[in-house]
Parts: C-alpha cells; structure tokens; sequence
C-alpha cells in the first residue's frame, strides 16, 4: 500500500499547475496521475473520475489516507495549514486579504470564463470563444496589474511568493494561448520572469510534465 | 470623520449578500452603500468606484481606516480573521478544506458564469442565456448536494453554519429566479432552511436592504 499523496491532474490544466506548484514549493512528494481532458471525449468525465470529484474537473489531491481535495483554492490554503513553512501566505491579514484578492481575480475572475467547458459552450452557440476568452482575461489582468503596481513588491505582494504569484503564472501562459498583447502589463510580466527564477516554479510548468505534450 | 467600516454593495448581488451575512453573523456593524448596478448603465463603472474596485465589482468593503477589500472570498476569510469569534470556519484543516471546496463549487464553478455581465454578453451573442445559467447552476448544486449529503450535518459542513452556508443561500436564491426545479437538493434545501432561522442571514436577504426593490 502506498502512502504517498496524488495529484490527478493535466498538464496545461492551469487549476492542476497551481496545486503542483505549491505542491513544489513546499517540498511535498507527490505521485501525479495524468487525467486526460481532451482524449476520449475527456477522461474527467469517467465514473471512476466522477466518484473522486463530482464536478469532473482537475485537480484532485489524494491525500496519505484517501481523503480526496477538490478546488485549488481549497487545496492550497489547506497545504498552508498543513505544511504552513516555507510559506505562501504573509502573517498579516491584511495582507493575505490582498493576497486572497488577486487570487479570486484569477479564480472567479477569469479562469471560470475561458475555460475548456465554457469554450465549448459558446462555439456550439456560435460565439467568437477567443474574443469573449480575451475581453475578460483583459478585464481581470488590468485589475491585477493596477493592485499590484500599487502594493506590490518583487512579487504579488511584498518580497516573497504566494497564492497570488502561483495564480497570476497560468493564467499569463493562458492569455498567450489566446494570442493577446500582455506589454499592458509591465509589472506582471516582471513577477512572472522573477518566479520563473524560482525552482517550484520551474517544475511545475506544463513542458515538464509527464503528460506532456508539444505546445 | 466617521469611523465605521462602509459596504458598498446592492441588495440583489449574491457576492455582496455573502459579506452582508458574514458581518451580520459577527456582530460588525457597518455602512451601507448602495450601488446600484443596473441603473442608469451601472453605477459600479463610474470612475469614482472603479478608483475603489479596478473590476467594478461590489462589493468593497472599506475598513475605518480606509482600506479597501474586494473579492467576497477575501472579505470573509479576512473578517474570519481579525474577528475570529463567532467563528465561520471550523478548527480542523480538513474540515476548513470542505467548507472551501464547497464555497469555490459556488464562487467560481457558477457564479461567475451566471452574473449579469455574462449574460449580457450571451444575450448579444444570441445564445439562451438562462438554458447556460441552469446548466451550470445544475452541475454546481449537484456537486454541492453530493459532498454535503456524505459529510454535512444540521449545516453544509457539521452542525455549525460556516462560509459553505453564506455561499449556498444566495445561490438556491439565483436558482430560483433562473426558474429552476429544486427537488433535486433535498440537503441543500433542508439546510438553507436553517440558515434562514438565525438572524443574521435574514438581516442579510435581499428584502431586507435599504436599496431593495419589488422582487
């Protein structure tokens, strides 16, 4: 019997990289098992799949005795609890409040509304999917931006890494997936090159995943 | 100077209605201020609130020193924190996760894809925008009911009301006016209906607002 926690997850998933990560981040082994979200009609929607995670959606941690963590926001604050060092929330409320901010621009803000379901969606009704995906990737980073040109410091918020770093990163590759302009947005691509520097950062892109495959 | 914390909100927002419930549970008072986000084009894309919320979003909440917070999720997690008693998330790191999990199944697993901006731009698009509500209104509540009928109690997550509950109230009530069927969530309804016999989440309704209008 194995021990080790999983992470069922997809490599361009950008809710999966934000678990791996932190994941990273904070030292923690884990086994990752791909879940193929296009192949198939995608693997998510499974009844084995299904069981771990009613909303068919990446990711799902695994935890050492089988409980099963859906929803990255969910995942990462409990990792915090859990594994609270090194550490990617600020001890300030104030600041984790700032910090928590960027994170739903990113989660509720954005991702939501230019993901794979909702693309799908709006092309069976005819919509222009990467004009809508641009008007509120637009929306949400120019919000980040102006936050954080403001209160930021190296990253997000202050010198060190966080939840918002780990968000803003996907969601950067999503935006060049969707071809748009990102010189708006000087201060984030600062932070992103700066992240990249870091180590956890760099494991957990999509190119080096097992599942992997060309972009 | 006045020394309150002010809640720019509107009575029909769910995000604001969350933070309603929140401060209400805790005792907190504040000052309402109504925006009103349908009239006159919205009020919440004057230059004099989108200084306050770069989203144009409410709700803000402005604290006695003039701090602003935006993002319900933040909002709550902050006032979880510097005013811990009664307390909205339960001690155990396990059991915080559940009660974030279920309230990002609303956060952003429907509510961003069922908000006025979203339907307007459907709507332009020519595509049934209450067919998309309900179907992802239905796949979220449906997730909800899964995880709250295994491990919920007399509320969403054990027997004291936490965050999942402020999240789940004002979705059942979008539900309702996207006309859905509700039969499906007996859990859900049971605990909403408990919800609704403590004080602060009847203060909080929609009605209830000083902005309220015939609904």
């Amino acid at each position: 019997m194995s021990l080790a926690m999983k992470l069922y997850g997809y490599w361009r998933s950008s809710s999966a990289w934000r678990v791996r990560t932190a994941l990273a981040f904070k030292g923690l082994e884990v086994e990752h098992v791909p879940v193929h979200l296009v192949k198939g009609g995608g693997q998510q929607f499974s009844s084995e799949f299904v069981a771990k995670n009613p909303m068919a959606e990446v990711p799902v941690l695994e935890l050492d005795d089988g409980q099963l963590l859906t929803q990255s926001v969910a995942i990462l604050e409990y990792l915090e609890e859990a594994h609270p060092s090194p550490a990617l929330l600020p001890r300030e409320p104030l600041l984790r409040a700032r910090v928590r901010t960027l994170v739903q621009i990113v989660n509720s803000g954005i991702q939501p509304l230019q993901n794979r379901v909702v693309m799908s969606e709006l092309e069976r009704g005819g919509i222009v999917a990467d004009d809508w995906a641009r008007h509120f990737i637009k929306r949400g980073l120019t919000a980040f931006e102006q936050q954080v040109a403001r209160s930021g410091g190296a990253f997000s918020v202050g010198d060190a890494p966080s939840f918002a770093d780990i968000y803003l990163v996907p969601q950067l590759f999503n935006a060049r997936r969707f071809s748009m302009p990102l010189e708006e947005f000087p201060t984030l691509l600062r932070i992103e090159q700066r992240c990249y520097e870091l180590p956890a950062f760099q494991k957990a892109r999509p190119e080096n995943q097992v599942d992997a495959e060309p972009l």
